[in-house]
């Protein structure tokens, strides 16, 4: 396998293209984002430790049976990976009430959600990610309604399997968003990185913020936070 | 039948209890707001026009089988409906691409759907009416599955009786803005208003508006629009 030409630049990851059409190659970068690209910086490491975590949760969630595009890692940036069609729909999950749910239904942050709350967005960044539903879908021709289904259930699996693992790090998995893709053999498998970044990480004792939203407030050492998720979910305490 | 205390005043209008504590006297006002209430005016004889148009409208979905709230017109501005505990799920049904839809989706405006949208949004002034999803619905206890689900197959069928009237007076139905709510025996019944405050009419050949929006986009001669409507609707040509 050779690594070839970039094939996309986006805000956390590179992907190149390699030798072999189904196979891609992401690059994690430290590139930070929020509000849409408004606020920008650097996490120190955070590349790094982004390639770890999703390959390792990538890792757990295939030996429950969910079909994953990880292949292999490649260095400590680098992860070889299925190549698929991303469905242009970022699937939102969750369990504790947070960020933009707290705003949009005027409800305190930090409450179990009686039943896990799937939200759809549209994976756009011109017009800001805006939530949608189905009779959307449709219109833009995003998904079918069997996939939508279909991406719904694997949605469902993946957070309790996520949950009893973190659960047992002493980590609330309060809400993550994934991406999925469909492969050139026509099946829908998750792809993209489930991380700090994509992730909203709480510990289970001191509600402590071990995610990205130490960088979206200001909440300082931010590199210590996915350092601790590092090593929570891998075991490994250096980089 | 008396007229008893202001229940609550609107933005549009007004509620009176009555001395039947299962009925309510409903007062159209001229106010007229848009953009969550920062743009305010009158337009004049608007509370008239209103309260002749949904009553003439709520007859024929009455004969269509459809449930409402309407009892009896009383006078100009006045109508007695049945009392129910509002549903807090503004409903909006899209035939053709519009409004916030068109800002949403990034797509143009005019664009006939292959298939009827339909929106839940929040009825919450404050929270500024979000798009909500059945999710956000059942953690908000806002309606059961089973209610939203009859308050979608009724929302699709006035959508039918409604876009076939208007066919034939040669007016588009782009789209509108339903409330149901539940009666003290704990039927669902359509509520509030259908008016050109709340939908979007649109001249078949012109493709003139004939609703707020002439209001909202400062577009002018704001209420000859609503009398065109009358005149569409009900044929009166005066008021
Ligand atoms: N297996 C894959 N095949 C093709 N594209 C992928 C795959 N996994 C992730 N992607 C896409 O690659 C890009 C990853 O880079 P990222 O920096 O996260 O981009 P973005 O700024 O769009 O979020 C995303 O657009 C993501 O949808
Ligand atoms: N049959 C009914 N019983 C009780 N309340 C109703 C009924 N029909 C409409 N309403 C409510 O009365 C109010 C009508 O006034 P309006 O000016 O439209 O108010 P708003 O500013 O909330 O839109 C709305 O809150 C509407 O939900
Ligand atoms: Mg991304
Ligand atoms: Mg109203």
């Amino acid at each position: 396998m050779e690594k070839k030409g970039l094939l996309y630049e986006g805000k956390a990851k590179k992907i190149f293209k390699t030798d072999n059409k189904d196979e891609l190659i992401v690059y994690y970068k430290d590139d930070a984002t929020a509000f849409d690209g408004q606020k920008r910086g650097q996490i120190d490491k955070k590349g790094i430790i982004n390639n770890k975590i999703t390959n390792c949760l990538f890792k757990i969630l295939e030996k429950e049976g969910i079909k994953t595009h990880f292949i292999k890692e490649l260095n400590k940036r680098e992860t070889l990976v299925k190549k698929v069609d991303i469905i242009l729909i970022e699937v939102v999950i969750r369990n504790i009430s947070a960020g933009s749910l707290v705003k949009r239904l005027g409800i305190e942050e930090g409450i179990e959600l009686a039943k896990t709350i799937i939200e759809f967005y549209y994976k756009n960044d011109e017009l800001g990610d805006p939530l949608i539903n189905r009779y959307h879908i449709e219109a833009l021709e995003l998904a079918t309604d069997e996939e939508l289904d279909e991406i719904t259930e694997q949605a469902k699996k993946i957070n309790r399997v996520l949950r009893d693992f973190l659960t047992s790090k002493g980590v609330d998995l309060v809400d993550f968003k994934l991406e999925f893709g469909i492969t050139s053999s026509g099946e829908i498998i998750l792809a993209d990185e489930i991380t700090p970044d994509t992730c909203r990480f709480w510990d289970t004792y001191t509600k402590q913020k071990l995610d990205k939203d130490r960088f979206r407030r200001d909440l300082g050492d931010v590199e210590s936070g996915y350092m601790e998720m590092l090593q929570r979910i891998t075991g490994q305490d250096k980089v």
